[in-house]
């Protein structure tokens, strides 16, 4: 199988890229790797040819400032449009970037193209849980105003995803929301809650609130992209917050020092629970082919992650799963 | 200054709410302080007869199961509802409850009256924040699905208070947001943004993204009921979830126990600090009067200190201020 990496987009690219296809191609030998972007960076970089690991050219770079709709209309040899033209012509089964995250949403919708049916193609990453099973949520993308249909389609596809490349049987579908009553919540999930209830192919689990999505009430969490924003960044925000302050109070003394020291790698093994980032690549759900997010400040070992997660996807045959989904067939 | 207590609210009443009433009067010789309640559970506690201190026999008590609106219009001699009426009709210029929070909302709206001009009351608890300033949110009462209006109105009622009640000079208003450019967001903030930016009177510093409410972006955030319910319940559940990790970690070994042990006065400062229940309680914005919600968890310190934010609200004649911003005069 054929997996297209954007070799320039990400906060190290080209190096986390060329790294992690090396990484990728390494372990697995039904994989081809296509680092797709500026030649002359990228060859200095595969000193001997290694296997399974070509270039193609693109003379062009989205950056994380470039407006993503203007982007990727004017950028046609950018290699994100590229990578993602490369997917819609066959030439590649699967594409995965770490660059511009609203440039790749684009490029999605316009130039892999949305699957018929499918409203609105959502952005799902994994969100931590603390029994490390972690919840995918979507969408936390573009979609800020979703409608109640929009969440239910989110609902089968994530369903499907969990359970064709996590494996899981009977994935719990969540519903993000301000209380576990059926009637709570505003206009968006009063009307989708019906929705989800009445859906075959998906086990709906009801309301989830914020504070139990970590405790892993769920293994598919539907939301509006707004709500799904705040989720995410107040989870990061705390985290991070609460990281600095032990830091900063267990720097306090030497008494404390020393407590620290010998808790270091107990205090390291939580900040990567809770680290979304270190949770792989979030799949772009909804569109004509295989798209990959990965985090902007991915290394190599991060991407060859989204290698292995578009490799399953691949395999499982994620894409033709959810179109027999949403057309009922 | 005469202020109404709901002695049967909270779920350690009457004593949490008794303990409270004796503490604050013992404090503050310019209080008086009435609780409203079952007289025969209520006169047992208060032994000896204090000074200005004085009980309003209720018969009926709203407890946290009961439908809102429903037990506000049936419930009419409830201890919440008289204590709403006596509010309303000028024999306390304040209550306080830490009862059932939507029946404490449906008695602000119903039995104290919402204040001319004002499309909809807020609740607006403090969040905590790494400096220990905090900020004020609303709304984050029973009001899901904000319009832009109301979200300028609660800009100003919580300038008015962060000024008059926290003596902040010029409060820094910002809008929970998913970037901070004036064009992000879904149609709600989008089309609050110009509106903030327009207000008078306030210091609007425009989009706040949740990660950086912790870190104090500003000092009023404005958000509808659903995404500061999100908000909130994220950095709940975080901050509860790393700290049963943290336990759960340190108690694997003997030197993780130790090096625990080290840091316990550390982690409980900790864990005081993301305790948005220790930040005192939260006023309902918008009435005829001041209505201020304890937590449901309230002991007596924590009526007390509700007692102490209702005694400066009435002094620096917050609900005056508030009917005057409104009306524009």
């Amino acid at each position: 199988m054929r997996i297209a990496i954007d070799a320039m987009g990400g906060d190290h690219a080209p190096g986390c890229n060329v790294e992690g296809a090396l990484l990728a191609a390494a372990e697995w030998e039904d994989i081809e790797i296509i680092l797709v972007g500026d030649e002359e960076k990228l060859s200095p970089l595969l000193k001997e040819k290694p296997k399974r690991i070509s270039i193609r050219h693109a003379s062009e770079v989205i950056s994380g400032e470039d407006e993503p709709t203007k982007a990727v209309r004017r950028k046609k040899d950018s290699s994100m449009v590229v990578a993602g033209r490369m997917v819609k012509e066959g030439e590649a089964e699967a594409m995965i970037s770490s660059g511009n995250t609203g440039a790749l949403m684009t490029t999605g919708l316009l130039v892999v193209g949305r699957m018929e049916g499918i409203a609105r193609p959502a952005l799902a990453p994994m969100i931590p849980t603390l029994d490390d099973v972690g919840v995918l949520a979507l969408d936390l993308g573009a979609n800020m105003d979703a409608k109640p249909e929009h969440l239910a389609q989110y609902a089968m596809m994530g369903s499907v995803y969990r359970s064709k490349v996590h494996g899981m049987a009977e994935p719990r579908v969540g519903l993000l929301n301000v209380g576990t009553e059926a009637a709570k919540g505003n206009e968006l999930t009063k009307a989708a809650y019906p929705l989800l209830e009445n859906l075959s192919g998906i086990r709906f689990v009801g309301n989830v609130e914020a504070r139990d999505v970590l405790m892993g009430a769920c293994d598919v969490l539907v939301c509006d992209g707004f709500a799904g924003n705040i989720l995410l960044k107040t989870l990061e925000g705390t985290a991070g917050a609460m990281f600095a302050l032990l830091k900063q109070q267990f720097s306090k003394s030497l008494k404390t020092k020393l407590g620290a020291a010998m808790l270091m790698p107990e205090l390291r093994s939580l900040k990567g629970k809770l680290d979304y980032k270190e949770h792989g690549g979030a799949p772009l759900l909804g569109l004509n082919g295989l798209v990959v997010k990965g985090h902007g400040s991915s290394d190599g070992n991060a991407v060859k992650n989204a290698v292995r997660q578009a490799r399953i996807a691949i395999q499982s045959g994620l894409v033709d799963s959810i179109a027999k989904e949403i057309s009922g067939k």
